[in-house]
């Protein structure tokens, strides 16, 4: 059946291309694991060994990832990449991706095979080892929700996109937390060898060809309400216990007993948003809540001050990427 | 935040659990890191040791899992397992769960170990090594939906779910394939410390709570008409070109020139489904591909030879467990 013709929608390009995984101590497995089995599932489904998977770190041998599981590297210094080769640098969790930013052997090795490389991508908390070697300076990119406000403070250079699940510039691609790392090797095999081969895979490995819905689906930290903490938390407070009224700017500011502009200023400065979206952000955390606590959709957008279910449905999908009953249905608690 | 406050939802059970991953040479590298990194993510997210991860194989040492992924493992002989602890069996591509299921030494080294465990689990073929070890025997699982109808033959006692992305029977917990091995250990991590810190979890790993749809929704063979293929190849044929028409039990006997008893009853033995159900898999699949290729439901509907698009919808909802408008938008080529 289907899979005697894949090769007919693969491109006739018979070299292998090899897919280094940078990694360090303590990083994501899943980070590897994940992009890792797309490249090996297109080998397997065209019968073709159009990717090659190695591990690479800063020293060579064991690599413990954490627990019991340990990862066997290859030397950084010891490959010699080739333009049709990707470079992808793995994640991990706030103490091990420090610890790895603050290795300058590692930013130093991965510095200096970088520009090799036809491709380079990361997954997590690997674009802050992208950033903090230099390999990075201005593109456009994605990480983590938990650390994309940080990423985006240290790097100025860079524009972090804080709802994609993997951005493309260029030649470099950066995935936002752990299992888009699946996405992003699912985009490059496209880019690859096409559409046909890439849903194959996806369906080979039990996974969306397209996930629903932006990163900020999942996150559920509001970043700038603990920015504009300190400052506004009064003002927070009482916003909160009226998301089912309008609140309007020039109410906010009479709160703070300023100016309207003075406020919009003011409060901009300290939350990284405007008041006006702040004030959407609230109602749009609210809202996903209330949906994973069992409500219906008219019951939340009464609640989160919406008048009609319709401008609550445009809003959510805007800032969610998916319908709320949608969402309610996937990220239910 | 909500980080100082999850331990408030989680149980104040206080032992660690061991989650032991049994893995073999070329076994899948993703079926293991994608449930350690929920059972990790659980550990930092809640700030407490609730999970260790352990990989174990036959002999110990490093597992090649497929060209330049080498994990480190322990001897199975050498673990003592206790009652909350968990038994995971990876699985793998054909070539590589075939040699692991006719590995005698593994089979017994599972064997002798599997009762002191608490709750035993696997991923996609790794329902294999399960039932082959005597593990599994009259259970309710799931496996790769590709080898779901082999499983089914070879193990008759085992009641095989072609559509469920995990299956819980008893302490015996399958899943599907390959990522549902994340969805399984969701389901573990709730049942153990509840449902908030599952979402937390899933979160972090930018992962949904919960998947829509059934595995039936990735899975691009029809079992039933390659098995029906060599006696009924040019009824199927025929049924193919007709789709938009009604197809009755009885035009598909009159086409085979047997009396409408004796076609049910030849062509339900030769494809494993009675002529009507075939029919209905026939009309699903081909609306599946049409809106795939960017068809509107509304003229899928009518291609596939239903009346109304809401009768389409409702029978596509049923067999592939998402809306026809969903399931377009995550699995278009």
């Amino acid at each position: 059946m289907a899979e005697t013709t894949i090769n007919d929608y693969i491109s006739p390009m018979t070299d292998t291309r090899t897919i280094y995984f940078a990694t360090f101590p303590g990083a994501e497995l899943l980070d590897i694991a994940g992009p890792a089995a797309v490249f090996t599932a297109a080998n397997q489904l065209s019968g073709r060994p159009l990717y090659r998977v190695d591990v690479i770190a800063l020293p060579s041998g064991e690599i413990d990832h954490g627990g019991g599981l340990g990862l066997t590297a290859r030397a950084i210094a010891d490959i010699i990449p080739g333009p049709a080769d990707t470079l992808v640098v793995a994640g991990g969790y706030e103490a091990e991706i420090t610890r790895a930013v603050a290795d300058t052997d590692l930013l130093a090795g991965l510095g200096r095979i970088a520009r090799q490389f036809g491709r380079i991508g990361s997954v997590c908390s690997g674009t802050f080892l992208l950033a903090a070697a230099g390999i990075i300076t201005d593109q456009r990119v994605a990480t983590h929700w938990r650390g994309a406000p940080r990423l985006a403070a240290r790097f100025p250079g860079l524009t972090v996109d804080p709802d994609a699940l993997y951005v493309r510039d260029g030649d470099i691609w950066t995935s936002a937390g752990v299992t888009t790392g699946i996405d992003l090797a699912l985009a490059m095999l496209e880019a690859d060898h096409g559409r046909a081969l890439k849903t194959r895979v996806a369906r080979e490995l039990v996974v969306y060809a397209h996930r629903p819905g932006h990163q900020s689906q999942f996150s559920d930290v509001l970043d700038a309400q603990t920015r504009a903490g300190d400052r506004y938390g009064a003002l927070i407070d009482w916003m909160q216990d009226r998301l089912d009224q309008p609140l309007k700017v020039a109410d906010l500011a009479a709160y703070c007993g300023q100016t309207e502009r003075t406020f919009q200023r003011r409060f901009s400065a300290a939350s990284g948003m405007p008041p006006a979206r702040f004030v959407e952000t609230l109602r749009m955390k609210h809202g996903r809540d209330l949906l994973e606590a069992g409500l219906a959709v008219k019951q939340v957008a009464g609640r989160c001050g919406f008048r009609s279910e319709a401008a609550f449905r445009t809003a959510f999908r805007q800032h969610f990427g998916v319908a709320p009953g949608q969402h309610a249905r996937m990220l239910a608690v």
